[in-house]
């Protein structure tokens, strides 16, 4: 094992801190990774305040990890030291069950190894993420970064990115489909610029009317002010698919009632509370309601690699380590256009 | 016009009673049916009662319609007087929007014309309904009824029928699918038939410990009591489809946690209240959560050639005209195996 640092919360009422800690020296198949940038996500604020029940302390988040390779094992041949590599949700799954078979690791059945906040099978304890020094995760679970983006904005593109563009793709966002995005946060800044990208006509929807430009700017074809009914209902049962970013408590029968028959409305931003779903809006004209997590590890690299070739990254205000707390309280207000990405160079050395 | 005899309420608190109301003449795409039966559907009393704040009076309900054709337009060719006819839950739609031009008309953009309860297009006033002595419908809205099924037994067909195969053949149940049907009623018991003689595997849930045995006369390859956790959870994560014929509120979450990777929970019956939908029960599998409503004409036809061919119809008590304020107090006891048929040569003639 080797030492590592970075900034943990020991329990849910105590804010983020400098915390040393242990990584597994590689095995034949590990990757480490010296970690340049960390993307914020909402996720992690949720977990290190115990906001789902379910975090194991020590809490050490962060899952939109870009770094350097600094050693590799004996069988990894896709990277060597010196190489650009990123990791996102996940470091490892099952491999075995239907899902994984079908690179749909997120959906693995016994359930991934995430990031952070899973028992880590080698050394037991929580998984510690990516607000730290360097990582070790297995090859199968590492990817690249196309060589032309800002390796900071990049960083985002591995939970934002990926939660966004999975469903645009699986529920077809392309060219002749009508597609929404809800709320320009994190998640939806970048569902604007890939269904936008993927060439779908792109509708976003926000309670700011301070959002409105960048929304245009970010590739939205128009974009509506949710509070204002009779621009809802100009809209009225004509988008195929509405991907929902939202994750407080809202109406989402407003947004049912935009779709067309058969079309899908996908939450990825996770309220909370149940959302109540009024029957008759999915029964009027057979709509969907669904989910959708993240997505697998090959779909991130074609994710990466969709990104590289549009020269699509997120919209970021980069931090130190030590205005982690700062920059929650600043997210939890949306007061971030669009992402905060953590520079590790600003991370204590081990005392 | 010629006059008709029905049951009809003309007021929310007021009981069904005798009714003299006056049809349409035929035109030439018309036939005229005197009606040998008609199914007592949920609908009927919520729309008699105006319990989804929408009702025209006076209220003349009843859409699982067989009959028997008296006449017939100049240009009806598909029927003549004689012949066995039936009728659902349409008369009557745009026939030009895109649902429409798909075979969709239940999806019609502009709304269809409901058998009862909508505006009627020839005489003005509200369409009135099956508990009537004749109908006059267009005739690419009227139905052959298969000729080695019971007529009466054959009306529920009309709604509670085709309501659950629609569904069942949309998401595709058959050999190799695991399909639930929740709640064991006019819906559920033809939802159980139908799944069943598509090939798939069949689970009923249900709360009446006393419905298991029938649930597996009916079909199912095994009966769930929903109230018993440990039963829910030995299916978990198994579903491809869940057709949910539950009226009242229930928790849903517990059924999308039965639900695959991808799978569907389709909602067809209709709670006046929405159902509080966890976000992470449709994130974390992708699942749907959907609504279908009854079927096209031609799917309607399709659904009474396959009951003919696998002899398949509801499970009915009949009753007299007479009866039916008796019919609701019990079906909102759940007190029916499992729809009440009205033998209309019980209504009383003109007075």
């Amino acid at each position: 094992m080797f030492t590592c640092t970075g900034y943990a919360a020991e329990a849910a009422d105590q804010e983020l801190a400098p915390f040393t800690f242990q990584r597994r020296d590689p095995g034949p198949k590990d990757v480490v990774i010296e970690i340049l940038y960390c993307g914020v996500c909402h996720s992690d604020l949720h977990t290190v305040r115990n906001e789902w029940q379910n975090t194991l302390f020590p809490s050490l988040p962060g899952h939109e990890i870009v770094g350097r390779v600094q050693a590799v094992g004996t069988d990894v041949t896709r990277f060597k030291a010196g190489d650009i590599a990123a990791v996102g949700c996940m470091v490892d799954s099952c491999r075995t069950c239907p899902s994984c078979r079908e690179g749909l690791e997120q959906y693995c059945e016994p359930g991934f190894t995430g990031t952070y906040n899973s028992p880590d099978k080698v050394l037991g304890g929580p998984t510690f993420g990516g607000y730290s020094s360097h990582i070790v995760v297995d090859d199968a679970f590492v990817l690249k970064v196309p060589a032309n983006l800002d390796l900071a904005a990049a960083a985002p593109l591995l939970c934002a990115g990926i939660t966004t563009y999975s469903p645009l793709r699986h529920w077809k966002a392309g060219p002749g489909k009508k597609v929404g995005i809800v709320g320009l946060g994190g998640l939806g800044h970048m569902g604007v610029k890939l269904a936008h990208a993927m060439g779908a006509e792109v509708v976003l929807f926000t309670t700011s009317a301070s959002k409105v430009d960048d929304g245009l700017r970010l590739g939205a074809d128009a974009v509506v002010l949710s509070t204002d009914p009779a621009a809802m209902a100009a809209h009225a049962e004509s988008f195929d698919l509405i991907v929902d970013a939202v994750a407080a408590p809202h109406d989402i029968n407003a947004y049912l009632a935009l779709i067309k028959r058969d079309g899908t409305l996908v939450q990825v931003g996770a309220p909370d509370k149940p959302l109540p779903v009024s029957v008759f809006s999915v029964i009027w004209r057979r709509r969907n309601f669904a989910g959708s997590l993240i997505g697998g590890i090959a779909e991130t690299q074609e994710m990466l690699d969709f990104c590289g070739e549009h020269g699509i990254t997120a919209d970021i205000e980069m931090i130190s380590m030590d205005k982690i707390e700062d920059a929650y309280a600043r997210m939890l207000k949306s007061d971030v256009k669009y992402r905060f990405v953590i520079d590790m160079a600003t991370l204590p050395k081990a005392a």
